[in-house]
């Protein structure tokens, strides 16, 4: 076995062994530790137990790694030199806490346990020094419930239930002495805990068959352990899995000094935002405690105070947070989630880390941060008087800290699906919401939500399988709802601030939540829940509104709101950077005018086949199945031209609307037996031939006068089950995705690419006769091969030559083919000299590329994309485009179209072109557009500038991973500059001597 | 317009424009005339009008190229002046004959016109200079007739029937004067001939509209077109996409002065090949006629008489004949098929190409021609002698006249499959052979047939559909019967010799052919044929043995026959010279015994599967209905345990077959819904559940007893018929090939991996141990990724070494993968560091390249290979490698698979790997070994050979085409070596020297 690596990285005093950019290797919080010691903020020291650590004892089967215990004792060793106190010592005690961190935020996955160190002989020597014995036997108790329920799981509730009932002991107490004073946690006093603590620790022996360790070293090794199992429990696999993290190695453990929230009422803990993370405004935002310790915060157990009451409690304290804001700010260059504990006074920063938003204050944040200053120079000027803030910071906090490039990399794709998220509608009455009014919480995510009432995560996912929307209504939220959290519309909470369980995870997700709503009760054995007056029992219909956090009865309109501000400054500036057009896939003029709203640079994928199955004009689709079941090519063309005037008409509405940008038509494509009715429905089929024959008129019955030939032809023939049956079956394929269909049906029926290509050119013609710009492309989808694709773009050109000459008058256009299948992609080249342009049709392409069919993969596809499973890709093949397997093929068609025809036109229309890791893999091999739904072409005008960005700074090549979360820290770098680490580290200590200076 | 090129190439006077390798460009006749002239064998002078021409003629919509008419001209006055006489002349009158020739020989697809040149003037001319009024007129009549059905479209019948009305008045006159003697056409006389050039003057013009052209340049331009014309003519598009013919141009016309073989007794004309074509027996071999014209011979209208007559009847003529013979053999190198006329004496040679030949016949001639001269050289000296033959090519043809290299290239695939068409079975009694004897015909293609007697081609065409073997019996076969003698078991016709129409069309299929029965009479009409005694009718069962010529009644049990001595001497000299390892397809062991009987290396691919649906043992599928039902893998893991055994007794039964040679072992690879009865099959369904709940002990009722929760939970547990719909219903796929199968079942069910990876590894180390070599080699299908295939060979090698640790013995086994989708074959780099083997599984790497399902092609893949419709793919890609597209992955795969394990083993396992054509591309791209059915072996031997000489000789390049049919010429060569032009045309020079001198 080779030596292990440093597994333990300590910091304090200013310095440290790690860096704020080794997430990887220490975690989020551990790497924030470090930079923030580094520079020289008040952090307790302490040290780090790497995720390779964590790594190594899961492969290891769960085995403490040989090597650790030697590096535990040295940083160890190093904490109590720093802190000159011994580790779980008789006397004045060095007690630490041990808290998870991997590199990428988990919210509620993290596992705490406070007050390490504490032992039957060490609490009475914490209730010396801290002279207050009750304060030493509350964090004994606390050690052994998270302890006992993090290290052993002895669940929380037993310690829970236990610690209540003293409480409702005294309660009684109360009421017989007729106060109504609500009894604290802080009432309870040392002769009560001392009792609690027995009983704690005769319940771990219950549980567990063994006495609550003694040994402060066993206790830190437990505690360790507990949090290298975490990682592999059932909830952390499942989050992971909801939320597709993969490829990190495991969890870092961050062992610090403990400092106290709760030794007195100088003391507290907090969780703040250096904006305000769902509005974005440049304001200092959070919640506090005072006289508690940290978990009370975010548990959400206590309803916290707002961070603005710690400006009248403690002024100083508060400008000294204020000062860390600014600092972090401008070191991180990002808004900040931070977590601080006072102890008696002092201010200790716990955590730092890029923090989560709303999509309205991801561009509110990203915008302003690219053009104006955290501070005023004022503000920043009065912290610099009371030298909290070192004046480089302050004049850094007055100026925009990033570039308008960095804005927009800021911003992720769902962001902007999210700031598109329903509000209610406007134009519901004052008095209807007054009338359907039930209660008030905290709006914690925004946007709206309506659906019917469940009470457990489970009941979420069950009802979400059945397509209904549903709001999980709970007292708080734990880790084990996430599955249900993520399937509900909307999420209501009993308990908790903007920073619970809830809100976090929903806000993660951009999905509405309301929580701390203290007038909901919930029986759960019931299924009911009571608010206002009213009792609404599972299934009920809700309304929230996440942005004011009001409750309302029944279903309310919901709306798509209007976009800030913020979010026309942010694309517009994307749109002045990205190289890659976008075009939008629509059928109809109603879906080109919303493409276009939404800023469609023309049309990518025109289905023509959707036309026919207009339900407002059901003559269309009788056509279709009269032109399907015709039996000579004379019928089917003379039924065919029953259907040009439709297609023609459809062509001239989207040709204008879109006028004169580029509108790509495909050919019918998909397979005829798609226009019948399956062959077991035969009532189906028979309703088929009842509309067939009734329909008037028909040539079925009434065939073109003119020609008397057919005409006898046909009165001696009406259409009979048996022929629709015999059609039917002789349409049946074993693998209708490889069947007849796509460019094979114009090879077949020569006739249906007259039709539609008349229909196309005509409309081009007339719209340009009305001197509307027109460019039409013609697709040709599912080729193969570069002579089937030249008769077929031959015969269009034939087509097309003919209106020409008939119409006298000509427009440009241009044909061109779908590259959807593999062999297409390997003779591109000979393709390139025959179409004008390539539309990379990325569904069809992966299907074939990976053998998977999308309509049967439901199956296997899940374990292929579950990290936790075979987790064989890192994305789902379907969502975003395989890089390793389809990507060499698109690479491949590029360059070697590129080559047999420079300018050739490159698109993608597949599902892919509106994902934004496939976005920049198209950027990389240099296609010309994207092309995806309407709804999502602001997303796709997003990712294609930031793709154009990165190009720009990294130098194509190809990725392999997805664009990098939010999350990820730069730290050293300013105004979009790589610093040299060098350069880094120098001004990390001058930052330092500053801040020290300022304080001193 | 560009100038057009040469059109029309000179020959005769021992100089020729053209050569023998310009088939392409003169056809194969052309060609053939042009290089007999240069190697001065005697043949009338003329011209050939190119291909290009006749292509010029079609791309002009069949207008007259422009530029022809100059050319013409030319060509004809140098005729005129070889000839001294003038085309057409009224007295001693030029005449010429017009034929067709394509450069690739199409039997029965040749127009001729003969005597072109006659009018009602240049005839009496002609009756003049021959002496004969009678000769003359019956020339008239013939161009009449030829030019009235070619040129003219008119029904050759009518002319037939009106020359047929003579005959039969004047049998009327003979009977009248009691003769029995048989009237000959030669009967007929001047003034019976003049009446009837009068009557066929009348025809012509009654039919057409005209008078008969009286200008002798139109008559040659006329007849010129009428050639251009036969070649988009129906029968001849029809046979070009039978026999897939595709690439050329059109055809060439050779236009011949005439030589009359019709002019009186010492005149003659005849078709005969330098050996044997039915046996391959160095025998000069043919048929003639004497005082008869051209086409009598092949027509089959005429019952010829044996060459050998000749020697008889002109002796000095026959061996002139027989010093052509061995100079074109010695000059061609191969076996040839000549065409000749006497005119009064003088011999000409009218054809010479390259004779199709029987399988036995291309076994012996090829072998014969390596290790033997055509004749003794005692015969040679006598030739010499006479001075009819060189001494050069007295010596060449003493002796071998190719390499042992060229020997194998000379056998087609398709040979040695024919090779062992049936016979009839030799214990069948000569007793019952007799009883059952009909008639004798002339045995035209060996090999025997039986099957239901049908008198139409449109009749035999539909029995085919049905599945049933057809007899087609007609007195005669023209080219429009083609369609139906291809789907027919055997042909039997009442006229004709070997070189007939039907003989030499059949022989091309090797198809059982008799011709020439007498004693056949067929009443069309009433669908009946009398033969003996015996009235057959329409679907009466027959026997035809082609070898002899017996007929038989009713079905004779019919058995492959032993191959010759020449095969195994030749497929020795293959399997010497090949590279490649030549695999079978089996999955039993008498498949294994079958496999190694006809030369087979190994196993490349046992399916596994298969061995589920042994009928004999209905407890296998049984238990695998079972295993797919089971609702929980403990369940289905003690089902495997049921069929363990049965894989592990089959897998140790082929690796005892094998005995140490390569067992390629494909685990699981069907979709499961293929193991139960389809959704609509309700019956199906009810009858898989009695068969489950009756069969005993099934674990469905009786669960092992050593466990007894799993007994309890089984013991309720009774399976319904809605368990198997819903699990039916579960496994339905919309597209199955691309759905959840291959390697994606292990990933869901491991434990299948696990049983059938024991059973594969216990059968071998159960032979290890019985001192029997084994070398199993696992394979995993459908993988599309490293990471999943892995996965799953770590598991296969989990298990294995589980086994070899209870066994306490280890054997030697390979894990490898089918590389079967285009994503596997994109990253075959990193699939080969895990895979130890790739097989190509061309078939479904084929069907997702080109996104075509085997299954579902039969609407619009035939369009796609015919190369008079859609033409895409000059091969059908189910039976030979796409070269550009599946082909273009094949080389990516091999070449970064080997660039990432350079010891990988490299096979195709596909259908593929029995066709010649990808057998030869697998040689170019590096693979270790082809791989295909039992039956195919012998032919994958050879073709392995073929493409390692090919390989050897050229240099690795990647083909485009198929490999050359046989007729290809290759003139100027001698043993192997290509000589240059300048040379060839020296030696040319010098033979003809010696030739004429020899004649002098």
């Amino acid at each position: 076995m080779p030596t292990p690596r440093k597994w333990a990285y300590s910091f304090g005093d200013g310095k440290a062994d790690g860096r704020g950019d080794q997430k990887e290797l220490l975690g989020g919080k551990g790497a924030g530790l470090a930079e923030m010691t580094r520079i020289g903020l008040p952090v307790p020291p302490g040290f780090t137990i790497t995720t390779d650590a964590c790594a190594r004892c899961h492969s290891a089967g769960g085995k403490w790694p040989s090597g650790l215990d030697r590096e535990l004792r040295q940083a160890l060793s190093k904490l109590e030199r720093t802190c000159k106190k011994e580790y779980g010592a008789t006397h004045d005690p060095l007690l630490v806490s041990v808290r998870s961190g991997a590199a990428r935020s988990m919210p509620g996955m993290m596992e705490t346990i406070l007050n390490l160190g504490l032992n039957d002989r060490s609490v009475e020597g914490l209730a010396e020094v801290s002279g207050s014995r009750r304060f030493a036997l509350d964090a004994y108790r606390r050690l052994i419930m998270m302890y006992g329920s993090t290290a052993k799981g002895i669940r929380r509730e037993h310690f829970e239930n236990a610690f209540d009932l003293v409480k409702q002991t005294r309660t009684r107490d109360r009421l017989e002495r007729a106060s109504d004073e609500r009894v604290l946690d802080t009432d309870v006093n040392a002769e009560e805990l001392e009792q609690l603590v027995d009983d704690f620790k005769r319940m771990y022996r219950e549980y567990t068959g063994e006495q609550f360790p003694q040994n402060p070293l066993d206790q830190l090794k437990g505690a360790i352990v507990a949090v290298f199992d975490s990682w592999m429990a059932e909830k952390a696999v499942t989050y992971r899995r909801v939320e597709r993290i993969s490829g990190l190695a495991g969890t870092a453990v961050n062992v610090c000094r403990m400092v106290f929230g709760n030794m007195d009422e100088d003391s507290g803990t907090g969780v703040c935002f250096s904006r305000d993370p769902s509005t974005g405004e440049a304001v200092f935002y959070g919640d506090m405690l005072i006289n508690a310790q940290g978990e009370d915060v975010v548990s959400g157990i206590h309803t916290p105070e707002k961070l603005a009451e710690l400006k009248t409690l403690m002024p100083e304290v508060y400008e000294q947070l204020e000062a860390a804001r600014a600092i972090l700010e401008v070191h991180y260059r990002d808004m900040q989630d931070l977590e601080f504990t006072i102890e008696r006074g002092k201010l200790y920063m716990l955590q730092c880390r890029v923090g989560k938003r709303s999509p309205v204050a991801a561009f509110k944040i990203a915008v302003d941060q690219a053009t104006k200053g955290l501070m005023s120079p004022a503000a920043a000027r009065r912290l610099v008087k009371k030298k909290y803030l070192p004046k480089k910071y302050a004049v850094a906090a007055a100026k925009p800290v990033i570039t308008k490039d960095e804005a927009i990399q800021r911003i992720e794709p769902a962001d902007i699906e999210r700031l598109f998220y329903p509000v209610l509608d406007p134009d519901v009455k004052g008095d209807e919401l007054e009338r359907r009014w039930l209660g008030q919480g905290t709006g914690a995510v925004p946007g709206a939500a309506c659906g019917e009432v469940v009470f457990t995560a489970e009941d979420a996912e069950t009802r979400a399988t059945t397509g209904a929307a549903a709001i999980l209504v709970r007292k708080e939220t734990s880790p084990e709802d996430v599955g249900g959290m993520y399937a509900s519309a909307g999420i209501l909470t009993a308990t908790g601030g903007k920073t619970s369980h809830a809100a976090v995870v929903a806000r993660g997700w951009g999905k509405c939540c309301i929580v701390g709503c203290g007038a909901l009760a919930i029986d759960y054995n019931d299924k009911t829940m009571m608010l206002g007056a009213e009792v609404l029992r599972e299934g009920d219909a809700i309304t929230l509104d996440g942005s004011t956090g009001r409750i309302f009865k029944g279903r309310i309109d919901l709306v798509r709101p209007d976009a800030p501000p913020e979010y026309r400054t942010l694309m517009g500036w994307c749109d002045k950077r990205r190289r890659l057009k976008v075009y939008a896939n629509v059928d109809t003029p109603s879906g080109a005018e919303k493409g276009l709203d939404l800023g469609a640079e023309g049309i990518g994928l025109c289905r023509t086949e959707h036309m026919f199955f207009d339900t407002s004009q059901p003559q269309r689709i009788r056509a279709m199945r009269e032109m399907i079941l015709a039996e000579t090519p004379e019928h089917r063309r003379r039924v065919l031209e029953k259907l040009l005037p439709y297609q023609r008409e459809d062509f001239e509405g989207i040709l204008t609307v879109m006028h004169g940008r580029p509108v790509t038509i495909r050919l019918l494509d998909p397979p005829l037996h798609e226009f019948l009715p399956h062959h077991d429905n035969p009532a189906g089929q028979q309703a088929v031939l009842d509309e067939l024959n009734e329909s008037a008129p028909s040539p079925v019955r009434q065939p073109p006068p003119e020609d008397s030939d057919t005409q006898q032809a046909f009165e001696t023939k009406r259409m009979t089950i048996e022929d629709i049956r015999r059609r039917v079956d002789q349409l049946r394929e074993a693998n209708p995705m490889l069947g007849h269909r796509g460019c094979r049906l114009c090879i077949s029926y020569p006739e249906i690419l007259e039709m539609q290509v008349r229909a196309i050119i005509e409309a081009a013609v007339n719209c340009a006769r009305n001197r509307t710009k027109v460019l039409p492309e013609i697709m040709i989808p599912l080729s193969i091969d570069p002579k089937e694709l030249s008769i077929l773009v031959d015969r269009v050109r034939v087509v097309a030559d003919v209106v020409f000459k008939e119409q006298n008058h000509k427009v440009k256009y241009l044909v061109g083919t779908m590259i959807e299948t593999p062999r297409a992609a390997l003779v591109a080249d000979r393709m390139a000299e025959v179409a004008e342009f390539f539309s990379f049709g990325t569904n069809d392409l992966t299907q074939l590329t990976l053998a998977i069919s999308r309509d049967d993969a439901g199956r296997f596809l899940p374990d292929y994309v579950d990290p936790t499973k075979a987790g064989v890709f890192s994305d789902h093949p379907f969502q975003s485009i395989d890089i390793e397997g389809v990507g060499v093929l698109l690479k491949m068609a590029v360059d070697r179209g590129k080559a047999a025809r420079p300018k050739l036109k490159l698109g993608i229309c597949g599902e892919h072109g509106g994902d934004p890791a496939s976005i920049r893999f198209c950027e990389e091999i240099g296609l010309d557009y994207v092309s995806c739904s309407p709804l999502r072409v602001p997303i796709a005008r997003l990712a294609a500038a930031q793709a154009a960005i990165m190009v720009k700074t990294a130098g194509t090549r190809i990725v392999k991973s997805k664009a990098k979360p939010r999350s990820v820290v730069r730290p050293g770098r300013a105004k979009g500059r790589t610093t040299s680490s060098s350069r880094v580290a120098a001004k990390e200590r001058a930052t330092k001597r500053k801040i020290r200076r300022a304080r001193a």
